[in-house]
């Protein structure tokens, strides 16, 4: 065996559980040798694949638990966000393919109805858990009969993901129909970044104890709901019914029977609460679980993010395999821009939904943490917060992945665009997003910003482009501005020492060639070039320019290469709807089109795509040098060419 | 006097008010005058203009006690929603313009920054004022300085708002950082229909007094706030500490002192709890305010909407002068036949969120109440409840607004869309609405639904389709459906007995022409055919098609029109970016613009229009028959026609 391979761990127990039907035979004791190997398990997976490890590895014990409790699929096991389920698929019928975990064609990072009727609800941003398990429940009393049949509902959801609002309107409903309903509220005090707001320090009070000390009625709450060696017996035991009986309260104002705070992490607590719970529930009830995110794996455990996501890894000693990296990644870049600018305006500032890491907004929140607020997950929220700032009259900068940025949707029309508000909005992950899939690509927002008046809409070709697109942003104090990039390195420009503030509105000439012009928005640029390169072999030289903002469109520039080429080509890392559509329309009502001039658009295909590396799927979407090659032949009229050459 | 006008009231204390500094002066004695004259002026000013009456008349002595104790427009006082503001924009320097609310040019029936320095933050939507609040808040602390300096920042939110996630997100946000803020929890057990949930039950709980009748340590919570009358003496002011020191727990736990309940009609209560709390309160501070919608107008309190929104009326016997309808408003058109759908299919179910009335969704809740759920104010979780429900067996129908469903968009695309789930949207003022403004214009779903992979996207041209687009819905179970539909009243056509379901994808001919093909896309239908009647007269006759679906286009259909004709027009009632984008992007994609077709398109202009008629609106927009005419006219080069006719 190399050094780099890991040795498999040995499971006699997990071998024979195909599914969490083979669970029901074990006996308490051998559930926890099952969880032991589990975790195992868990553990070499990821070393070979990468991913999530952290979150699995706080579920370990809950996983078995439920699957041993409930009646699984029938029963819906509902994981919020998903990261945590890769133990739930190993036992889910999966385990053969646990080590094609986010690659091409292999399994989802998330769970996906598609993929199997153990995953009834598919997930990759938080917080819908309660919701679709209130669907489920509201479905099976009224006899909706999908496969399998409809038993209960259980939603198992972080104390990072309740902090959004669509967790608290889901047990508004809830609390309100009184439907029979499972919400597990896994604490593990971490979401991808420590957990923020008076719901987290909440929770913090409930199992601290204090100030809830008292034993108080055993006829209030869920005591009644407890078995019989919680009621008496083991210390151990009291000081569980002492949290179960006096906390809560919040949740039980919103007509949930709470249950905890229980150790996650022993079956000799879990099992017993959840037969007990299974047995007696009528209503909506929360189980809180308190469990340590990285769980049983000490690299894990130590490290800052809790084993979040991770590279393969040497199970050893934890050491992560990374490639080298050849250029900063764009969200480095943004992170140092705005640390800059903020240093030379006090009135700058910055708001980040819980991923103050993945925006870049660490940085920020290092130099200038009076001015970097991390509003937990809470889009909507963050949007008009930043709003307010701006009408305040400060600088807001709101980085958010294009995908999350769907969230606060509604406050970015109403509180922002109609009133014309200047925030910035930093959209990180822009385009396909690779392994972590359909549900995470930023494959919408220059469509739906694009389409709201008096926004600013730039897309970075490259890293300095970027640069200059904050400093852009930082200076435009006269309405909202969006700029996206994607995920990843950055093309390795030279970077300049400070970024220019662009004029609004402006494009910038790239190549001046001949007969088709291709008008690129964002990076695909590079590919553009490589494609270009590929062209000049074969006689053909393009003119390339650089569309930089799909609002307001550089109608000048584009209307002088509309009118000085044959053909016109666009291509942007978005849908339909977008760069390329508001092109077309204005084209169109200026008459440029009506002369025959080919004007051809290249977006991302119409369909949502599996996960998969983000260069796979650009070429897969023929968003890539030999997709724009073969586009420009093909509207030259040429597409002979390739194939004859070929 | 003519019978129909209605007389002015006697106001002498409100004729010295010209902005909030007047009330300064006041004694509470005149205050209390001022507020009986402000209910009278604000009665008056309605009749005469229609619009919000029950919202601003149950927020009169509010407005009174704010104004008086706070120092507008230095401290920043933010209603939630807007409807409340009548008597707010009397008393800060509007009155003479009072009757002009919500007509063309006149005053906004909402809050609106372009409009007065009292007015913040603009509003429309619901529960965004303790994030705007927030805002402001720390703005102040990191040394904003826009006009007028910036004080303490007031939210002033209805019960029903708080019941949205964004409200929730805010207060956890706003427990966290702890900065100076006030809530006014304006708590009237009614939004536009009677709250719903759990935390609506809470309130009810917390002033009903039960279960929490016990007079708690004054060393707890907001007691040692109070000012000294209220910690002694009178019976009302124990009851009132009762009250005030027992319950809250909720917003206590969220990191807020609690105040309250107290009786918001009354400044003797009013007066003093601000007073006090604006001199001592350090963090942020939520007061608990119970009022009556409607309060004071005897029609309005007796009104089952409590007076929400009023046509004109008649001051003395609260008549209301409406016009007579021609046709069945779409919204009835919808109720009605989706009762009757679920009459005939049990899976059948309907979610809306607070709006049963406006949508139409009241005729299933008589009908079938066990199938149609109303979530409150909860877009984000009512969207992935329905997904949940097809998830589970249902054939559920999201009935939203256009402008409201924003505030669900990820879980569009996160929930329903990624997962190919079976929801209908069923989505009610789509297109521009009138007097409600920007901030209620339908103008974005087409753009924002029809870039969604698999997403099935139609508009009804007239109520008889509409019936037909909910046939269609109902039948189509392979993936996610919308239709969209105006506001307002159908065209006047005949009804079918049933609707026909529609083939995917397929639209339909309506006249047959030649040289120009104008391809609608939803109710402006009817405008194309009165344009076409006036081109008939000059020699033209345009072929018309009705597209009936955005997505999939009928490629068929349109390829034969841009075949066919000199020129192609489409129309629709949205944002670039939508319809005619995918039209334009297909054609391109096509090549069948190559030779030379005309194409336009018509969609909304690229602004926020103001609050207007629909009618004047669409003038404005050129999307009327003699804005048709004109484009039709101008894309055949005969310009000159129009005006040598003239």
């Amino acid at each position: 065996m190399s050094e780099d391979t890991n040795p498999r761990p040995q499971t006699p127990f997990l071998d024979r559980v195909h599914s969490p039907s083979d669970m029901k035979t074990l006996s308490d004791g051998e559930l926890k040798q099952l969880a032991h190997e589990l975790r195992q398990e868990t553990i070499s997976a990821v070393s070979e694949t990468g991913g999530h490890l952290g979150a699995g590895l706080g579920v370990v014990e809950l996983t078995v638990a439920l699957h041993a409790v409930f009646d699984t699929p029938k029963d819906r096991l509902i994981w919020d966000v998903g990261h945590q389920c890769y133990p739930h698929k190993i036992v889910t019928g999966r385990r053969d393919r646990i080590r094609t975990l986010r690659m091409e064609s292999g399994l989802s990072g998330f769970t996906k109805r598609t993929e199997s009727a153990y995953d009834p609800f598919g997930a990759g941003h938080s917080s819908t858990s309660i919701s679709a398990a209130l669907g489920f429940a509201v479905a099976r009393d009224l006899g909706g009969a999908p496969d399998h049949g409809l038993g209960d509902a259980i939603a198992v959801i972080g104390d990072g993901s309740i902090s959004a609002g669509m967790a608290y309107e889901a047990m508004n409903n809830a609390g309100h129909l009184g439907k029979r309903l499972f919400v597990i509220l896994n604490d593990n005090e971490m979401s991808i970044a420590p957990p923020v707001g008076a719901m987290s320090s909440y929770l913090s009070q409930l199992y601290a104890g204090a100030p809830f000390q008292e034993l108080k009625s055993a006829a209030r709450g869920a005591v009644s709901l407890l078995p019989e060696p919680f009621r008496e017996g083991a210390k151990r035991a009291k000081d569980m019914l002492k949290g179960m009986t006096v906390g809560g309260t919040l949740f039980e104002a919103l007509g949930f029977s709470y249950v905890g705070p229980i150790d996650g992490h022993d079956l000799d607590q879990l099992l017993p609460v959840l037969r007990t719970v299974h047995e007696r529930a009528t209503g909506p009830m929360l189980i809180h679980v308190t469990t340590k995110k990285g769980k049983g794996y000490a690299p894990a455990e130590s490290a800052r993010d809790r084993g979040h996501a991770t590279a393969q890894f040497n199970v050893l000693t934890g050491k992560q395999k990374k490639a080298p990296s050849n250029a900063p990644s764009y969200t480095k870049v943004f992170g140092d821009a705005l640390v800059k600018h903020a240093a030379e305006d006090d009135k700058i500032c910055a708001v980040t939904a819980a991923m103050p890491d993945g925006t870049g907004l660490n940085l920020m929140a290092e130099r200038y943490p009076s001015r970097c607020f991390d509003v937990a997950i809470a889009e909507q929220h963050g949007v008009t917060f930043a709003a307010a700032l701006a009408a305040g009259g400060m600088k807001p900068f709101c980085a958010m992945y294009s995908t999350f940025l769907q969230r606060g949707y509604d406050q970015v029309v109403h509180d922002v665009a109609v009133q014309g508000l200047p925030v910035r909005f930093a959209i990180d992950r822009a385009g396909l997003v690779g392994n972590d899939g359909a549900t995470h690509a930023g494959s919408f927002d220059i469509a739906f910003l694009s389409n709201l008046p008096g926004f600013v809409v730039m897309a970075a070709a490259d890293e300095a482009e970027l640069m200059h697109m904050v400093a852009t942003a930082a200076a435009h104090d006269s309405g909202p501005i969006a700029f996206r990039y994607p995920r990843g390195e950055g093309v390795g420009v030279d970077m300049p020492e400070r970024g220019e503030v662009l004029e609004i509105g402006k494009g910038r000439m790239v190549q001046e060639g001949a007969k088709v012009a291709i008008l690129s928005f964002g990076t695909r640029l590079s590919e553009v070039m490589k494609a270009c390169e590929s062209l000049a072999a074969k006689g053909i030289t393009p003119t390339v320019a650089d569309a930089r903002f799909a609002k307001p469109l550089d109608k000048e520039m584009i209307l002088d290469l509309a009118s000085s080429h044959e053909a016109l080509i666009t291509i942007e890392e978005g849908s339909v709807g977008g760069f390329g559509s508001h092109v077309a329309q204005m084209l169109l009502e200026k008459g440029a089109l009506d002369g025959g001039l080919k004007y051809r658009s290249m977006t991302l295909p119409d369909v949502f795509e599996d996960h998969a590396s983000p260069k796979a799927m650009y070429e897969a979407s023929g968003l890539n040098a030999s997709g724009i090659e073969a586009k420009v032949l093909d509207v030259l009229g040429i597409t002979d060419l390739a194939s004859k050459r070929a």
